[in-house]
């Protein structure tokens, strides 16, 4: 049956894609063997990250991207790290929206991931689902992720060309400075830009972006303006990323960002094997005794740590 | 010398509060034991957590917060977590611009972590000194977090009330629930509040609170307006935070809140702990040789890293 699918994968059907990133998703014991065996078809695509605060016009901005790339023959998957509640059912909502306007390209694959549990988790499942993507044949992957928190700036940092999206009111300059998004944007965009405040937060972005310019560095990051809803400077984008493309690809940068990208994702693996095996039931129901005392402050968390620790080989 | 700085700290000195924190922040080897040695003397102080977007005018809100504090004799601890990156150095900025407000209180201390390296390391840390404050004899600690991602969210809500801030031009309500803030806000400000779309955007939140609130929950989230520069509204937002505390206090919720808090702390301390102990020269050097052959796709991730487990046990 993993045959089956790992063939129909390759051969790009949507159906099986889907059932793919669902076994990766719901953490299937059958989804190791699926990466493992995907794994030789990886390493073509290229990865687009999209990210800057909510409300932005990500979403927007990737659909009017990947019509320009279809338009080009490239094959596009999406991935959407959505950190949408439970409560809320977002994703889904999001991806009915989507599949109005592009999905229904049999060359485009449109996959929201919502956050269950741990963010760390969605971050590794995100990258799976990437593989899978990869291995499926599309010349381009966009991660879009919500939220400017570090363990999204993770996901986005992943990718090959990193688009940091802004408009007027993200609030000014120093503030998206603060919120980490001026060291991993390959490419700033301030959408929305008919709106009050684009020129200053243009002209400021592009003050700040020169004082960060390292000596070293030849890559000039550029600050465009787009209206992602009336399809304006999408073209001028979609050719920024094909230059930074062209830029890593002839500056052996391209090499070194997928090698530190896998360690990364190699740390995550192993962290999320070590949790794992780790919380045995027997530690659990040790911790689980032990939790009033420290709670009364007769022992504490520290002291607990070391001891569960003192039968532990590694 | 650690005997002499932990009983400065429980006399409440700030110089040695400050070391006992850099100690944790530096992971100095001293700061196991130190935080061993002050943990008895810590569970008194209430934790009150205020997150939001960047520019919401946070820092803003717990000083003009810590001044009622104060007001009314209460000792007030300050932890900023501040995502700012080396480059921009925003966190000490900051801080000397708070010092000149209400730094020289002898009651009062104030202190910024920056990220450096993980965050997932900074949100230990940033409890760890959150225990040294409390040891201390401090009332109230305000953790304050910049930014809207997970790991700033876990931050905030380790604390025993979390105020979410936003301001009008945040976006709009829907985009808030995105971002993940929805859930976890005990209290939601609106600051700034003279500016417009403030009372589009309570609006829109009292309804989505609303259709939030489960039968079974007794406590009632108030969206309260304030505007920070002006001290409008602190008064109000203060005696919410005490509803809010007798709310927790009365029905048996403070020590279930304590308790959820005090297994994730284990889970923080496990998580590091095992990270530092797998990562021993040997398996970093057989990773470092194995990475060329994993990014040619003549072996992946997955294999390696079932390979590296083979000889550990747990």
């Amino acid at each position: 049956m993993l045959n089956k699918l790992i063939r129909e994968i390759l051969k790009s059907e949507k159906l099986s894609i889907a059932k793919g990133i669902s076994l990766v998703e719901n953490e299937s014991p059958h989804s190791r063997e699926l990466l493992k065996s995907l794994y030789k078809n990886t390493g073509n695509a290229y990865l687009i990250g999209i990210t800057g605060p909510p409300g932005a016009g990500k979403s927007t901005l990737t659909n009017a991207l990947t019509k320009i790339l279809r338009e080009n023959k490239y094959k596009v998957g999406i991935i959407a790290v959505d950190p949408t509640s439970p409560f809320t059912g977002g994703a889904l909502l999001g991806d009915r929206i989507r599949m109005q306007e592009i999905g229904t390209d049999k060359d485009v694959f449109i996959r929201s991931m919502a956050t269950r549990g741990s963010l760390g988790g969605l971050s590794k499942k995100a990258k799976e689902a990437c593989e899978i993507l990869d291995a499926s044949g599309k010349d381009f992957i966009i991660i879009e992720t919500v939220g400017v928190g570090q363990s999204e700036l993770d996901i986005a940092q992943t990718a090959d060309t990193t688009i940091v999206v802004l408009v007027p009111e993200s609030g000014d300059a120093v503030q998206t400075m603060k919120a980490g998004l001026m060291e991993i944007g390959d490419i700033f965009v301030i959408n929305k830009c008919d709106r009050q405040g684009a020129d200053v937060l243009a002209t400021a972005l592009k003050t700040m972006l020169h004082l960060k310019m390292k000596e070293h560095e030849i890559w000039d990051i550029k600050v465009i303006k787009t209206i992602g809803t009336q399809n304006k400077g999408i073209d001028e984008l979609n050719k920024e990323i094909f230059r930074h493309r062209t830029y890593l690809e002839t500056n052996g940068k391209m090499k070194i960002k997928r090698r530190d990208n896998l360690i990364k994702q190699i740390y995550e693996l192993v962290n999320n094997k070590l949790e794992i095996k780790f919380w045995s039931d027997e530690r659990r129901s040790i911790m689980d005794d032990k939790l009033d005392r420290i709670l009364d402050r007769e022992s504490t968390p520290y002291d607990f740590v070391d001891e569960v620790f003192k039968n532990f080989k590694y």
